[in-house]
């Protein structure tokens, strides 16, 4: 770890807080944190992801818990390594960290953090601090691949395969919403919906059991719902995504979504009611849910279902790039709400 | 890639801009950026190592360019992989931009550090993107080990090694205070010592050279040299890091350093002249050279003389927690100057 924070901590009480929440060593790690670099072992293929988790961009002090903090910037990274199907192994943390923040702070945020990493055993190998004028967290996780064919892309989708979603769709919106209107106090009335905004579950058993199902058949197309299924849909489908990744084969697909509301979260059904809104749109707007969506063959499902808790189908994937929801046209939200891109 | 800029650019500008200067396929790399991971090979034990650089802590737009601030931002960071004696793979970029910078700002941004991954042969496999306040860069870095026992960390120094530098001490301290003090026309009076803090060469080809030594015989203690010498060579010796580290095989350890005035660059001696400083002085504080440092067996050194350019001789391990250099007590100058933590 590089300490530059002035005159917030000695270097050593900042090595020696970080060393109560992250053991230096880790099973599995050749070398942690303390050189130079870390040195992971060569055995399976790593996967790699990064985010930023920002004040006032992805989160906001004024009703974020430092444990949350912690939690989330953690979670969110987390939630990529588990939409490829990969366990996750290892992290680095840059922070920065603003003057008003003392030691209690610093202590809880680490709590949050170490408890997430603790449940994944995932060892903290590396990191940078720094004084800033907002807090500001950048992540970088390490997973492990389990298997030959394991990693989880998000192509492969074919015309005839069930669309699905492991965990709830639009319940953080609500949550987002209620906090940015209230504040803190909104926990009392949408427990849920704040929960899942506030400290969000990575799907990391799901992602593995999918991956196992991949080593054996077909792989199933997979990602995480992080920008609200408006957005990420079309990605899966391949129709979106970083120039010439997905030509090869993703485009000219489409989908039929059916997404009774019955099926939806109760916070999220009554926030609709009273706000006039169709909770289904809500649902496939809504953003920073952290569930996967995925694609597979259908004589996965009976496996999948059985195996895998909060699996739901929602459609199947279709020739040509029209995408619906309940007979709808799915474009027909996008740039419905840029409130979203908040969270 | 995720991007949350606002109005800055569309995401597809942004992608595209990418594009132009990082390739999404590389050889050596599984699965490059645009999934929800970057998938790495399994073949060797990575390094990893990660740094934040940000506007006004580590770099000031005033007099640092573009191309110079995205060639440093992963420069510093590849200094760390030379300092394992490991060769360069791969980066992710987080990345926070303040809205009065443009696009063409950007683009040169990103062909600064375009250049020298391109020199290294290094991928961009994954960022995010945000808008911020001030300008924020967080780099991780990977690389891989080239052979059995060819990692090279801090420890294992022994009383009768050779202390070596490859590169030069305290040119870029010259250049951060002539850079403070009078801006960009600083470079005209001091080119290299400008150019050796503006644009630092990280020291790959020595670090690989030195890891190849290791593979044969006791391997070196290597670190670089971001903080000075008067914090690192502690470091190096295994009288200060992150605890626990180095109790092993660190402790008791000290140094007799012989460095003549001669031997320091013309710059420094050339500035520490006009203003009655002692050179050496300077070169044993000043930080931000990235070069590295290292010690190990005496019968090693007409080896690495031949092999390596810039590699000089300072001085020999002790037994002891001692650290002279031209018999002075190193300790004596620790928080002599706390300037150079700005840099």
């Amino acid at each position: 770890m590089t300490v530059h924070v002035g005159t917030f901590h000695s270097e050593d009480d900042i090595l020696n807080t970080l060393g109560r929440y992250f053991p230096l060593r880790k099973p599995g790690i050749l070398l942690g944190r303390g050189d130079d670099c870390a040195l992971l072992p060569a055995g399976k293929p790593l996967s790699v992801s990064t985010d930023l988790f920002l004040e006032d961009v992805h989160f906001r002090r004024s009703y974020c818990s430092a444990e949350e903090i912690g939690h989330k910037a953690l979670a969110c990274n987390i939630s990529d390594l588990a939409a490829c199907g990969t366990r996750p192994l290892a992290f680095t943390l840059n922070l920065g960290l603003p003057a008003d923040l003392d030691n209690a702070w610093f202590n809880a945020f680490l709590s949050g953090m170490g408890s997430l990493a603790a449940k994944y055993n995932m060892a903290l190998i590396g990191g940078d601090l720094s004084r800033t004028r907002d807090l500001q967290i950048s992540v970088t996780v390490m997973g492990e691949v389990i298997g030959e064919g394991a990693f989880l892309s998000r192509g492969g989708s074919m015309p005839g395969d069930v669309i699905f979603v492991v965990g709830a769709l639009g319940l953080a919106r609500v949550g987002l919403q209620e906090l940015e209107a209230h504040g803190r106090e909104a926990v009392q009335e949408w427990p849920k919906a704040c929960q899942a905004l506030l400290k969000p579950e990575p799907r990391v058993d799901a992602g593995l059991m999918l991956a196992r199902v991949a080593m054996n058949a077909r792989p199933p197309a997979l990602m995480d719902v992080s920008d609200g299924l408006v957005r990420d849909l079309p990605r899966l489908l391949g129709q979106t995504g970083e120039m010439g990744v997905w030509g090869e084969h993703g485009s000219g697909l489409g989908a039929e979504l059916i997404i009774p509301a019955g099926l939806l979260q109760a916070e999220l059904l009554e926030w609709s009611r009273r706000h006039g809104r169709n909770p289904v749109h809500e649902a496939l707007i809504g953003g920073d849910d952290y569930a996967l969506l995925g694609s597979c063959a259908p004589d996965m499902l009976s496996a999948l279902h059985a195996a895998i808790p909060d699996f739901w189908e929602i459609g199947v994937v279709t020739e040509g790039e029209a995408i619906y929801c309940n007979r709808e046209p799915l474009s027909s939200l996008e740039g419905f709400d840029h409130f979203s891109s908040q969270g």
